[in-house]
């Protein structure tokens, strides 16, 4: 089969790579039905990420299990699964309080731009849909495997409430599906934090009630003019750099949150200015698969609806397009179809 | 008056000071009835603070009101009041929203250390108990100025719940109120570290069930150990010291809780670490005076004696040897005695 694999910086290229197997008792193999391109994959792809080898890249997906290995329970060939970017056991005390991307077991999955993809420990990782979804939900479906449940969980770890006041730094699809998230979880007033018109109205459709386009000082001036000067009860930091950060702390009221997913390039915290901000943090590796039970549900009954991030569909052999046109931000989010 | 300045690193000096007195229509001057040494009086006194110019010390108070300015409505004189470190409001967001230490109105109280003290804001400040005081009960009601409030908060900002496996860094006064404070949120197993047998006692006095000796890595791995593999579910930091606070980060389970109070000195935080963590992290400085009416009760009814942590009583004019015995770790904590 061909797929995405990576040599260097901005040098993606698709082409033959042996086609996934069954490889541990544990595993499945699963027939991609649609993948697409991660902002954390534009981390190596504008190498801030060293790449040593060439790697097959993706990690989001959803699809057919073409095949189980023999231990496998939970799923069994031709359902319809989605899974977390990084396989789970299920079992070990970390997943069981719900942190599953923590794993004693944890493995990225990795490759799933191509036709196919195995998954490790698929009864920890898959969930299984009830049937086969019909073809326009794919994309919403997509999403919960990595930026939607990422969104969900930059807003759970932030403590939003019914009632708050959310700032959102970031308008790439993890910030929109941030914006998203904070109103499903009831937030009154949900500041998006962009300067780009078409994230812009993505973040108003998400439900944004307020968008503040200035940055860094100015940003945070503007979130406290709109809080009158007390600060954002919870803020969402979906960037990854100092800058964003920064930006989040300091918009953030004593006692509130930040919650951050954005995976840090080259942030370092000063003790004790957080320690005089009086903020709460909390982040790392979405625990995406905690919360695919229940968002699965919400796709399928139509109360979310985020596929609307990706405004890029293209051919997978495209991948490298796909690459580009969101390294340039000439797209949010670029969906691969096999 | 005499009371206590701070002329520079190991200089402290019992001298005269001009005696409090009321300056705005919202202050009360006090009598003091009981002060004594904080840890974080160390920072200073070491030399870690700088020392600007001769600075009145004591910021941990409880005694009776003299007199009130004109404004004020909650407090009158004879009345034994306790209050915090910083004066607040109580009216603001920030106090409303239960983070008085970030009152927007906020003032540092300061030496108290000393017969007599101005409290700014006394109505937002001062807690009254309904009757005075045994004698007995005082230095318990002392602490709860700042070292128990701030071992209750390290307790509370860690999500200490029923059941929890706790560890607390840092054998000061603050942290074996720690200790108190965890077992008196329902904390099922609370390891001391602590490598002074007097202390260690202290700590299985206030409900330690465990102490571990070791330190840094050798720490990291014991309460691992303790946990198989699996890490504390919270962890109060009490010393601000960028290896205690390393030390708290890796002895906390994915999705646990750093509690720290520690104010931090030289302590930086790495990001992406932190994010790998998958560590949430709360602290600053206690909002002390939110838990007093709370922690009045409890001392009035018996419940807690956090008063245990004084080991060395003396005369105020002594105030130097305060300093000394606790810069020496000959005494956990010293009372004074105007």
């Amino acid at each position: 089969m061909r797929g995405a694999v990576i040599h260097g910086p901005r040098d993606v290229r698709f082409e033959e790579r042996a086609t996934p197997a069954i490889e541990k008792p544990s595993d499945a193999v699963i027939r991609i039905s649609a993948a697409c391109v991660c902002g954390s994959d534009l981390w190596p792809y504008r190498g801030a990420n060293p790449i040593t080898q060439p790697t097959p890249m993706g990690h989001e997906y959803c699809g057919i299990v073409e095949e189980v290995g023999k231990n496998v329970r939970t799923v069994k060939p031709g359902q319809f699964v989605i899974g977390s970017f990084f396989a789970s056991d299920g079992t070990c005390p970390h997943c069981r309080a719900g942190y599953h991307t923590s794993c004693q077991h944890r493995e990225l999955v990795g490759g799933a731009q191509a036709p196919y993809l195995r998954v490790p420990l698929a009864d920890g990782t898959l969930v299984a849909l009830p049937e086969l979804p019909s073809a326009e939900l794919v994309p919403s479906l997509l999403t919960l495997s990595d930026v939607m449940g990422t969104g969900w969980f930059a807003a759970e770890a932030a403590n939003v409430k019914p009632g708050m006041t959310v700032a959102v730094v970031g308008d790439g699809a993890v910030g929109l599906l941030g914006v998203l998230s904070a109103r499903q979880m009831g937030a009154e007033r949900v500041v998006a934090m962009s300067r780009h018109p078409t994230r812009q109205k993505l973040a108003r459709d998400f439900g944004a009630t307020d968008v503040v386009t200035e940055r860094g000082d100015e940003g945070v001036a503007r979130i406290m003019e709109l809080t009158r000067g007390v600060g954002a009860d919870a803020v969402l930091e979906c960037v990854g750099t100092p800058e964003a950060m920064q930006q989040a702390i300091r918009s953030t009221r004593p006692g509130g949150t930040v919650g951050y997913v954005g995976v840090p390039h080259g942030v370092t915290l000063d003790g004790q200015a957080l320690f005089f901000a009086h903020v709460r943090l909390f982040g790392g590796p979405a625990p995406v698969r905690r919360f695919l039970p229940d968002l699965v549900g919400r796709v399928l009954e139509g109360r979310i609806d985020p596929g609307k991030v990706f405004d890029l569909t293209l051919p997978l052999d495209q991948v490298a397009e796909g690459y580009r046109a969101m390294d340039e931000r000439r797209a949010v989010k670029a969906l691969l179809r096999p």
